[in-house]
C-alpha cells in the first residue's frame, strides 16, 4: 500500500543561537517503504509541541541525546497504525511513540516496543498529548511525587495556561489545594481562574513587580509548592514567598532555553536555607512504568469533569518552525499541538 | 561576689556593608549583677565565632532575628556558672549557651531554659563548640538527614578544614562513603587528607579551574552528596559534577555574606533537572531535640580517634571583630574559637 507514498519530514539543519529560525531547518521528502517482518508503518496524525525540543537541538549531553545534525527532529505524537507485520499492532490501531517531525515512522520490530495503543475513550488525540501525554505526566508525577501535596496547602504554578501548568493546578484542587497560577495576559488569566478554577492567577506581564506583588497578595502564607516551568525572575520571585518547609519542583525553564548568555541562576536560592526548603529536578520519563496509573485517573477526571483541558493546535507540518517559536514568546493558549493529518 | 566584677561587651554599632570593621562594634564596661530567684551568673570561657555571624548583623528577616543595634552581639560559648539562686545548676557547672560576645552573662528564671549544663569528659571546651557543638550538629544532621549517605557513596564538603566540613568529611568516610574535601591553600588541603583521612582536598586557591578540575579527577563517577558552606562559584562546579539522585545540602553561603552585589545564583541549576537531583536547605536548630544522640555519637569518634578536631583559637575580647573577619578571609585554620577567659 505504501508505495504510492511520500514522507514530509522536517531535519535538523543546523543548531539555532538563540531561538530557533526556519534556517536551522531542512524539509526534505522520501518515499515511505514497507514494513519488514515484526514492524509496522504509523502515519502521523498529531504531535506535541513542547519546550523541551529547544534543548534537544542544543549539543552536549543533557538527560537525553541531543538531535544530530541532518536528523529528523524527534517529537513525540500519536498516529494511526496502516500496515502491520507485527501480531501485536493492527491496522487502524491508535499508537503513541516518537514518531518525529514527519509524515510516516516506519518502525521495525525491535523499536515497536517504543510504540504505545492508547484508547480514543479515554480522551481525544489531542488529550493524549496534553493530560494524558508527557505534560499531564510531568505535571502529575512533578506534583505529586516531588511536591508531595498536603491538603490545604498552596500550590504555585508558573505557564499556568500550558500544557503541564493546567495539569498541576487543576490537579492540586483536587488534591485539597489552593492553586495560584502565573500566565502571560489576562485572557489566559482569565480562562484559568473561571474555566479551570484556579483560586487566582497573576498575570507577569502586567509590570515588573506584578509577580512578586501578586505572590504576596495571594500566598499570605507563603508557597509550599511551586512547579516551576520558566526559571529565570518569575523562581526568584518565588523563592522569596516560600513557606517553611516548602518544595520546588524544577520541571524546565523555558525562560532560559534560547539564551545565548549564561543561565540565570535564581540569586534568592538561599531562601531554601531559611525556609527549610528544597529545589528538586525531575524528567518525566523515569516514572514511565506508572504511566498507567497516572493516565487512568486523569481520564477520570477529565471524564467527570473536575478537568478541563485547552490545546492551541496548528495545522501542517510545514509550520513546524514558526509554531515551535510561539512556545518561547508566549503566544500559544494551551497545549500547543501540530496537526500533520486529519484523523 | 559579683559586686566587684565588670563586664566587657562587644556591641553591634552599626550595620555593616560588606566586611565588618572595627567601625561596626562598641566596646562597653557593665558592672556585673547578681542572679535574682531561680537566676544564674555564668562567666563565659570560649566562644564560638561562625560565618553566621554575618548573617545576624543584617537588617531584615532570616531564621533568625537580627542581633539589634547597640545589643550584644549574638555567640553561642562555653561558660561557667560562678554563681547560682537555681537549684538545676551549682556553681562550677560548665554550661554551653548563646553567652554573647560578653564576659558575664546574668540569666534570668525564665531564660535558665537555654543554658545546657554539658560534660567536659565527653570532650574539650573547644570541641563542645566544633564537633560537639553547632557547626558539629549542622555537619551531623545535614549529612545524615538531608544528605542520607549510603556507603559507597561519593561525598564533597566545601570549608573542608572548617568547622562544619571536618565533621561532615570524616563523618561520611565513617559511614562508609568516600570524602572529598574542597579547601583553601595546600597546608588545609594536606590535613585534611593526611590528618582526617579524606580521600582527596582540593585547594580552590590553586588556579580558576582548580575545583572543576579537581572535581572531575576525584568524582568520576559523579558527586552523590554535596556539602555547601561557600555558594558562589565552588557550588556552580559542584552543580556540574551531580550523579543521578544527587542531594545538595545548602547550609550557607560564606562567599556570598559579604556581598554588597546581589548573591550570585547558581547558573548551573538546571542540573538537578538533569541529574533527578535536589538542593536542600537546613538550620541546626531544628534539629535541637536530637542533639544529644548526635553528642554521643560524635564524642564516642572523638574518644576512639576515628575522629579528630582542630581549633584554631584566638585569645581574648578585645580581637573579636579582626578574629571574626578571618572566617571570611579563609585565615583560619579549624573550627574558629575565642577564648574570653582561661578556664
Amino acid at each position: 500500500m505504501s508505495s504510492n507514498l511520500s514522507n514530509h519530514q522536517v531535519r535538523l539543519a543546523k543548531r539555532p543561537e538563540g531561538l530557533a529560525t526556519r534556517d536551522n531547518w531542512q524539509f526534505t521528502t522520501e518515499p515511505v517503504g514497507e514494513p519488514a517482518e515484526g514492524g509496522v508503518l504509523v502515519k502521523t496524525l498529531s504531535l506535541s509541541l513542547d519546550p523541551a525540543m529547544r534543548g534537544w537541538m542544543n549539543e552536549g549531553k543533557s538527560y537525553i541525546a541531543p538531535v544530530e545534525i541532518g536528523a529528523v527532529m524527534r517529537a513525540g505524537g500519536v498516529g494511526r497504525v496502516v500496515a502491520s507485520r507485527n501480531p501485536g499492532f493492527a491496522v487502524g490501531d491508535t499508537v503513541y511513540g516518537t514518531l518525529g517531525v514527519q509524515e510516516y515512522l516506519l518502525v521495525a520490530q525491535e523499536q515497536v516496543k517504543g510504540l504505545a495503543k492508547i484508547d480514543l475513550r479515554a480522551g481525544s488525540i489531542t488529550q493524549w498529548l496534553n493530560v494524558l501525554g508527557m505534560p499531564g505526566m510531568t505535571g502529575y508525577f512533578g506534583l505529586m511525587d516531588v511536591g508531595q501535596p498536603k491538603a490545604g496547602e498552596t500550590v504555585v504554578v508558573s505557564g499556568a495556561a500550558g500544557a503541564v501548568g493546567q495539569t498541576v493546578g487543576q490537579l492540586a484542587k483536587i488534591k485539597g489545594c489552593r492553586a495560584i497560577g502565573i500566565a502571560g495576559g489576562q485572557a489566559k488569566c482569565d480562562w484559568v481562574v473561571k474555566e479551570l478554577g484556579f483560586d487566582a492567577c497573576i498575570d507577569y506581564k502586567a509590570g515588573p513587580s506584578a509577580v512578586r506583588d501578586g505572590l504576596k497578595t495571594h500566598c499570605p502564607k507563603g508557597i509550599d509548592i511551586y512547579f516551576d516551568n520558566v526559571g529565570g525572575e518569575i523562581l526568584d520571585a518565588a523563592l522569596a514567598r516560600l513557606a517553611r518547609g516548602a518544595r520546588i519542583v524544577i520541571c524546565g525553564a523555558i525562560s532560559q532555553y534560547n539564551n545565548t548568555t549564561p543561565v540565570q541562576g535564581p540569586k534568592n536560592y538561599l531562601s531554601l536555607l531559611v525556609h527549610r526548603a528544597r529545589m528538586q529536578g525531575m524528567v518525566v520519563f523515569d516514572y514511565a512504568d506508572r504511566y498507567p496509573v497516572a493516565i487512568a485517573e486523569l481520564s477520570g477526571y477529565l471524564k467527570d469533569g473536575r478537568m478541563k483541558s485547552r490545546e492551541d493546535v496548528v495545522e501542517g507540518i510545514d509550520t513546524f518552525p514558526e509554531a515551535l517559536t510561539r512556545l518561547f514568546t508566549g503566544e500559544n493558549f494551551g497545549k500547543l499541538v501540530l496537526q500533520v493529518a486529519k484523523d
